[in-house]
């Protein structure tokens, strides 16, 4: 085991009714808040009124700031520390998924910074302090509600990067199972790949004696594994949601990466393939996991057969250790099908054109840098292209 | 699953080396420490010195308050409070096991508090706050260091009482395994059976539709289970001791009983063998949770079956449940016995003569009340003396 540095100050409020008191449980920290959000989804829903009503009830002035769109852009961003501080805002709510939530983040610190807030996410500057971020999570996916990341498109320059402060971490987020009932089939597949992208990202490390972060990465796999279908079923099993949401939440905490190196190429490839094609997190996850896991496995073949045996379910029957792994990719593999996801690069309506790009933008190559990604196997842009050819 | 509430905002900084950064660590956060903690242990192995250094090297000032002993004292805690305010201490550093924080989140808050802060412990007072306590843990057992809960003697009258608030969360958690190296066996058994109970508490419970939680709890108590007993033929197996000691965090940090009704009935049924016999109190729990799992067992069957299968790893073809539950709580009694615990009241060195007046004290009607206690099956005082018999 790795030493460690754990922080996961985030409090989650979970259950139903919970977004009822969200003006109660700000009331403390806030004098003003910046409400921000997508589209119109949670006017539909009638979850806009009811976030007014318990500001309003609670005394809390407001600003608003909606047209969050998926894969955030700092475009908006840029509008939101304007108007923070014009407005004299001291909180940030935001109401939705991870979209409004980095974009929150990116928010809650830009505040603070007289140069654009993008040079975080480009050059990984260091921040001393960020507006509290509370929220209301509307689609379980990312973890954001949980953790000190953000991801934000600079739609200027067609990147997309990432961020992570341990002042970005929430101050509360409200979690009521209820509030997913009406997502679409495909954003709930998509938000399962991503929750469980979280989780191989840290489990797949080599390092080792690690029994309790493993045995926690491989429970919280199982549990998502064998409650997703039954939203497919059901978009409304309230129980099945309440264990999709919180572990999407204990996805990316933290916890389950302590102690461990962690990879991480995965979610790397993944933002090429958002940045060019806007395409799904989600979707792209679980297009090149598979791929990457075919790429990598001989690296580590004990990790994977792990995987195998205690993820997916595999007996110890099969003849070696090499059938056990594709045995277990194969079976992740199925999984993403029945969950209606797509399989291969051209499903996710890409072709050959851009790939050496991507793979070359991916690792800095396009940019005059050469670097790795990755944790247990270090992968070069030819390395990442393999996979993204892997993929098709 | 439940509605829950889920704070942890305790930093665990965990590893070799960490107890050398504690100034460095406190430093933003305080000027002036109450450098807090037991005997002559940490004096004798160096850390006492190692911590005044780090203090020192980061211009931190302090006074100190030794003598915590197991089953800390109201009395000391009084001189605690005294301490703080004499010499405007803004920050508790406890240096030991769950008595030396348990005292200083005592102090923590009585500073606060004009009357005396037993009144918290008997009368259940809400508190607002609290001066922040950093820990450097020297015992993994009572997860104190990540929890809001704390536990003091009344010498005086001979109680020990629980209490608990958001408040009490620790401000950062030092945790070097290798502090662990010199406790002795006994030491390391209570331990065990302290953090193993705690999970138990939150584990076995009437509620359903909690897979992640249970999943959760089953993998901590397994990495406990298989950790532990290297522990005795190695003290100094740092890697066992890495696993046992973040176990014990996250088995009282308050993660695995989210969305769970929680039990804690052998808890508050060995605070009277701990208030009476000053008995260690890992050492009570071991005698106490077999004989409660036989008393409650037939109430949830398909719990302690579970608990058999997927903690115990008792095989599916036993012929029934109830066989398949008695292995398991019979395989649980074989754990404690090799690591060496107390199987029996009389190894504990207690007889007859007070089980009645335990039993009563344990559910109030000793002092005029009739409380039951417990979560999956409500206890009376005289199902507490039955299963105290059981013990027997």
């Amino acid at each position: 085991m790795l030493n460690f540095d754990m922080y996961m100050p985030a409090r989650i409020v979970f259950g139903r009714d919970t977004e009822k008191k969200i003006g109660e449980l700000i009331k403390p920290h806030t004098k003003k808040v910046l409400l921000h959000y997508g589209g119109g989804s949670i006017k539909r829903s009638g979850l806009y009124d009811t976030v007014v009503k318990s500001l309003l009830d609670n005394k809390i002035d407001y600003v608003e700031l909606g047209g969050v769109v998926p894969n955030p852009r700092l475009s908006l961003v840029h509008e939101g520390i304007k108007l923070c501080r014009e407005e004299n805002v001291d909180l940030i709510l935001a109401v939705g998924g991870g979209s409004a939530i980095d974009s929150a983040k990116a928010i809650a610190m830009g505040v603070y910074y007289d140069g654009d807030v993008w040079d975080m996410y480009d050059k990984g500057l260091p921040i001393e302090k960020a507006l509290p971020v509370a929220i209301i999570l509307t689609i379980p996916a990312a973890g954001s509600e949980s953790s000190g990341d953000t991801v934000i498109s600079n739609e200027e320059t067609g990147r997309k990067y990432g961020y992570g402060s341990p002042h970005l971490r929430p101050l509360i987020s409200v979690m009521n199972p209820e509030l997913f009932f009406t997502l679409p089939k495909n954003q709930i597949a998509n938000g399962v790949a991503d929750m469980m992208s979280h989780i191989f990202e840290r489990y797949f490390t080599n390092t080792t004696n690690v029994d309790l972060t493993d045995g926690l990465c491989e429970t919280t796999l199982r549990t998502i594994i064998s409650n997703a279908p039954k939203l497919l079923e059901n978009p409304e099993d309230y129980n099945a949601w309440a264990e999709i949401g919180f572990a999407g939440t204990v996805a990316h905490n933290g916890l389950l990466g302590m102690g461990r190196e962690q990879d991480w190429a995965c979610h790397g490839m993944e933002h090429e393939l958002s940045a060019a094609y806007d395409v799904a997190h989600g979707a792209g996850l679980a297009v090149l996991t598979p791929a990457w896991m075919k790429y990598v496995y001989k690296d580590n073949i004990d990790m994977f057969a792990q995987f195998a045996l205690n993820v997916m379910g595999v007996s110890k029957g099969l003849r070696d250790k090499e059938a056990l792994v594709k045995e277990g990719i194969a079976r992740l593999q199925e999984f993403y099908r029945r969950m209606g996801l797509p399989q291969t690069m051209e499903e996710l309506g890409i072709d050959d054109s851009r790939l050496e790009e991507m793979a070359q933008k991916c690792t800095g190559h396009f940019y005059g840098q050469e670097n790795k990604i990755g944790g247990l196997k270090k992968l070069g842009w030819q390395d990442v292209l393999n996979i993204y050819n892997l993929a098709k």
